[in-house]
């Protein structure tokens, strides 16, 4: 990558591309290939398999927009599960929250952590806080084996392909469903409405066979695909949209605000129709 | 551009790429450098100057939301003009409301409308429309002509440099000040947060000290820069976040709901900073 362009395809036919300043590491883990690089544009940045993961400049917008949603629905969120984000950011946001007693973190590829906590410093930060519990393994087998356990889970995964095509099953869902305590709620990404349309229609489907409760919020990432990034929610008793407004206590955010709470989840009208609202 | 990819660099460090199937035209006009393609991602597209203007596959949503907030915002919109907006996406949406008993296009670049409307006829097709009058001119000098005409004034501008640039000055708010009713109000693209911060904050500054009602509000257009664009309101009287219910009316959109009229206000927290709220 050094001293060179590095485009990533979104889709065949479109992608992005950026100057790239500094190759910092390449590495064929034991689960995918892991590029961290010095971007002119976007301070460094962390790619799987190619596709744009997280980067210094821009990652808030999606750590802040997976954990403080649901964190702030559920009135009591002591016990929290994220499986995937390896690079730390969502536990980063989940460590404001001081209600959380305990947050376990489940990554198939220790790699992603290692190389996070060296080049990531201000994302992977509170990976090492006592209230953090970081495990490396399968996130699918975890959520298997647990049983009323979590209050919140956070499913930061890749796309749906390599070791993350598990964590896009109504089996996964199901799994959660059993995990959560009997209030207990998820999240989890799911892609982009432009590109990734049947994707989403089948998650939200699936998610509402075993939940009462799903919806679908979305928030700007510029280095995502499409720059629209969708999130599903599916809770079995606390509703997003209906936080009590006690329930909100101040916190540091560069893009959670608690009106963009709400506000996050009115969709536009083609991405209302894939959700099927 | 045939046969080929096509970058267009959105900062000096980062950029869009796309594939492009065929060149449909290339011409210098006496404005601008106009490209027109046919992209196997998003269908035809309009390039100035190297910047994508509109799309076939994304173009309502920008159309769509610098229409329909301001016109749902106003009562009785009956006089409205469009400056810029030559390739008619903007008066096809406005000729959705039925108050609008004229609207004026004003576009300095008659070969925008022409190639427009030859390649771009779904997007073009209401400039024919008897409410329409186009006029091939300087929308700075017809605005600075004009006073206590319009209801609703729409700036669908290129970016602040080219012909554009006079668009984006305190003198041009100025002049569509005197060229609104006194109930008046305009919109104005206003580019993203993400790499034009500083022309956000200049222009709500701007528009804020003639307008006793300024208003910042976003939507996700993914072949912009960032995917998260900006539009400015700038009203005499009418808030486009106090509409009476009864005002809106049922309308055929694939991106703007009556929800999303008023989501579209809330704002990330980075990007309330900006605009000084």
């Amino acid at each position: 990558m050094s001293g060179n362009w590095y485009t990533e395809k979104q889709t065949e036919n479109f992608g992005i591309t950026m100057k790239i300043n500094k190759t910092l590491h390449v590495e064929q883990t034991e689960w995918q290939f892991l590029e961290m690089a010095e971007t002119a544009e976007w301070g460094n940045m962390l790619f799987l398999d190619g596709m744009v993961m997280t980067s210094q400049k821009d990652e808030f917008v999606y750590h802040e927009m997976v954990a403080h949603v649901p964190l702030f629905t559920h009135p009591n969120p002591e016990n929290v599960l994220v499986v995937g984000g390896g690079d730390g950011g969502v536990i980063r946001e989940v460590m404001k929250h001081p209600k959380v007693k305990k947050a376990t973190l489940v990554d198939i590829d220790g790699k992603v952590i290692e190389y996070s906590k060296k080049y990531l410093p201000e994302i992977a930060g509170e990976l090492d806080n006592p209230r953090v519990e970081v495990i490396v393994g399968d996130g699918f087998m975890h959520i298997a084996k647990s049983e009323n356990e979590y209050d919140v889970i956070m499913v930061d995964s890749t796309e749906p392909m390599g070791p993350a095509v598990d964590l896009f099953t109504k089996g996964f869902y199901a799994g959660i469903h059993k995990a959560l305590k009997e209030d207990g709620l998820f999240v989890a990404q799911s892609d982009n409405p432009w590109f990734k349309a049947d994707l989403i229609k089948q998650v939200q489907s699936d998610v509402k066979e075993i939940f009462p409760i799903t919806k679908l919020y979305t928030a700007n990432i510029p280095t995502y695909p499409s720059g629209l990034w969708c999130f599903t929610i599916g809770s079995k008793k606390h509703d997003p949209l209906d936080v009590p407004a006690e329930q909100f206590h101040d916190i540091d955010t560069k893009y959670y605000t608690k009106e963009l709470h709400s506000a996050a989840f009115v969709l536009p009208k083609f991405v209302k129709d894939l959700a099927g609202e």
